[in-house]
């Protein structure tokens, strides 16, 4: 790979080889990144070359991405989701800058889509034939379905709370499925055990730093799709950590190669009743405090999130703030979501909007600033949650009467 | 318009004015269809201007479609969805030239989106601040998605019986949902009369003829992706007719402006408990024989297709065939399309790639043919039925032993 150096630990420091198989530091354990060649990429692409592609899927950001020039990434169609303006949303809160980037229109419904794909590239260029992860869902069913795309083989770990929706999904497409009598924490346990037992390939996205680099293609998106801008502000649910760092990656690389000539601010948002990245940047301390997991947001109830660092830097280092939102506010900012916007997110995916309108109001992001709300998966993921947020439809009999007498119960036409 | 000469009814030959919201035939109450002047089309556009065009969506067809060239197109991304060469489901079928053409990947997750892009659009050109219709599945969640993304006020009529998760979905994007206490038929008569009573437009895609001119753009993008080539055979799932009536609409307007030089058959998939449109195509008859409703395809789930001509002229004048898949095949069907490509289809969406796999058996389609089999709806809208295809995942304990011990009742690894 002409364009990446090598992989660097966060935690020591120490430097290796970006084989395409590695997980953490052999060092000291840390979480490895991958660190790019800012002037071979300024020398392999332009903007200019960019405007002329036609892919609009995620791999159009080759030059910016961990992978072999002659990898096959045939696959899904990743990427490439639409960024809405959203007046209407805008409007409504007063932003006229307000944009939502609706990642729960990738291929299995989730911006994990974009981690997995790169994944299964990775394990072809390792040789890989079996690829592993524990999820809470969407990972999984992205893993189960990029794989499917390409022909490999795929175990996976769910919790037991998983939605059934996303399990249903990730059986559909194949995938041997594991369903741990356990909480995420257990389940990311026994996965890394049988990980280990039987060589599989590791899509566990902190352990492996190539799944960073897929989700940040999501900012690079963003820019490209504001015209080589970057946003004032990025709002992002967080549960690992992985996606906030990896959108933050995206940012930094473009920075670093001169696409862009500014940083955002991120926005990170988590569930008052899981926030540990959250308290740990608003509290000012370095070492992670497990939480318990009481969140309707399924896909970011991470009490234990292995990306805490990278995701904990990104927020400081791009002098973000940090938002927790209630599963109220959840609930209510997808109904304002999906009535203004016509983008249904599910618990996780929305919470980001939620936390945006949360800020507003408290003054925290300014209301002309440029902001993108990213929607990280799609509502159809889970309808048990759809229906608390919304009320009952309007029951009538079948006459133009009875339709009379129901509207003028609630000022409808008449 | 410059590139419609007017609306013609199907059944009477009437011709009127191609005005935004015109419905039935005013003569005789037939179904309309839109005619073009492709000469006109022809002097708008070539195949290198479409080449160089970046817009994704279906609006990057608009001189084939019916909207005034000052119309605002803007609103959900519909449209643009991958056609997937299916090479692991072609190696299994032995056909080397098979594609899937996923339209479950639309915005609210099903082709319906580009009818419901279509009707707001024109909605706003007939200055209508309101749409409604009936219905409880795709065309419903399509619609108030559609219209949320561009603020028009929807009223969505359901039957009683409508699922709450499809309920809960109208309900997030805002729709005003009525609950008809009644049967479909009595949901239908209460919105019509509501419809008329209020002046509101028309979303029913038998009725308003520009529905189908969107659904069309399915097969426009089908031959741009081909490289401006029509398949052989096209694969599609047939419930109201108003889809495969706009599949093989798009194929005609492009053959007649000269962008592809022949036209496909086409493969019309009805379920073995709901046929009546392959009935008549069959036994070769006219008149439409009412059928009662089984099948787990809801979508498709049609005893009375309103567009029960139009369905039967296409297939007859692509020299198509029709095939009826029973619901195990269906289900059968989307675990293998799921594990050989990674797409995820609803019953509905994946009854054509059933149909079309019969159809190979039987050999009906030669195995070399250049076949597109389009998915029209993605699975997350029903995984009550995914969870049939599929059964239930391996529960374990979060310990190694467990594991072992149910891997080895499977064949598992050890």
């Amino acid at each position: 790979m002409k364009n990446v150096k090598c992989a660097k630990c966060i935690k020591c420091g120490a430097e290796i080889e970006a084989k395409p198989d590695i997980t953490t530091c052999p060092t000291c354990g840390g979480i490895m990144d991958i660190v790019y060649d800012y002037e071979a990429i300024k020398s392999m692409v332009t903007k200019e070359d960019m405007a002329a592609r036609k892919d609009p899927t995620m791999w159009r950001f080759k030059e910016f991405l961990p992978v072999e020039a002659d990898s096959d990434t045939a696959g899904l169609k990743v990427g490439g989701s639409p960024l809405y303006p959203a007046k209407r949303l805008g409007e409504k809160l007063g932003m006229p800058n307000l944009y939502i980037k609706d990642d729960g229109l990738n291929p299995t419904s989730s911006l994990k889509d974009r981690a997995s794909a790169m994944a299964v590239v990775k394990a072809a260029e390792a040789g890989a034939k079996t690829i592993a992860c524990s999820s809470t869902g969407n990972a999984a069913s992205s893993l189960a379905g990029n794989a499917a795309a390409k022909g490999l083989e795929t175990y996976i770990f769910v919790p037991e709370r998983a939605p059934a929706g996303k399990v249903a999904q990730l059986l559909v497409f194949g995938a041997n499925v594991i369903s741990v009598q356990g909480n995420y924490e257990d389940t990311f346990r026994l996965s890394a055990e049988a990980i280990d037992r039987w060589g599989w390939y590791n899509r566990n996205a902190a352990i492996n730093p190539y799944l960073s680099e897929g989700k940040k293609t999501v900012t690079l998106e963003i820019a490209e799709q504001l015209g080589w801008k970057a946003p004032d502000y990025v709002v992002i649910s967080v549960g690992d950590g992985c996606t906030i760092a990896g959108a933050w990656k995206g940012f930094k690389d473009l920075y670093a190669a001169g696409f862009i000539d500014k940083l955002p601010k991120l926005v990170s948002v988590q569930a008052e009743g899981c926030y540990p990245i959250n308290k740990a940047v608003a509290e000012g301390y370095d070492t992670l405090v497990p939480m318990e997991e009481n969140t309707i947001a399924d896909s970011i109830a991470v009490g234990v999130p292995r990306n805490f660092k990278k995701a904990v830097d990104a927020v400081r280092e791009s002098k973000g703030i940090t938002v927790n939102v209630s599963d109220e506010e959840i609930l209510e900012a997808m109904k304002v979501l999906g009535a203004t916007s016509g983008v249904f997110g599910e618990p996780a995916g929305v919470a980001g909007t939620a936390g945006l309108i949360k800020a507003v109001a408290a003054g925290l992001v300014p209301k002309d600033a440029t902001v993108v709300s990213v929607v990280t998966g799609n509502g159809l993921k889970d309808i048990v949650s759809a229906g608390k947020a919304v009320g009952k439809p309007l029951a009538v009999p079948p006459k133009m009467d009875a339709l009379l007498d129901a509207f003028k119960g609630i000022g409808g036409p008449q």
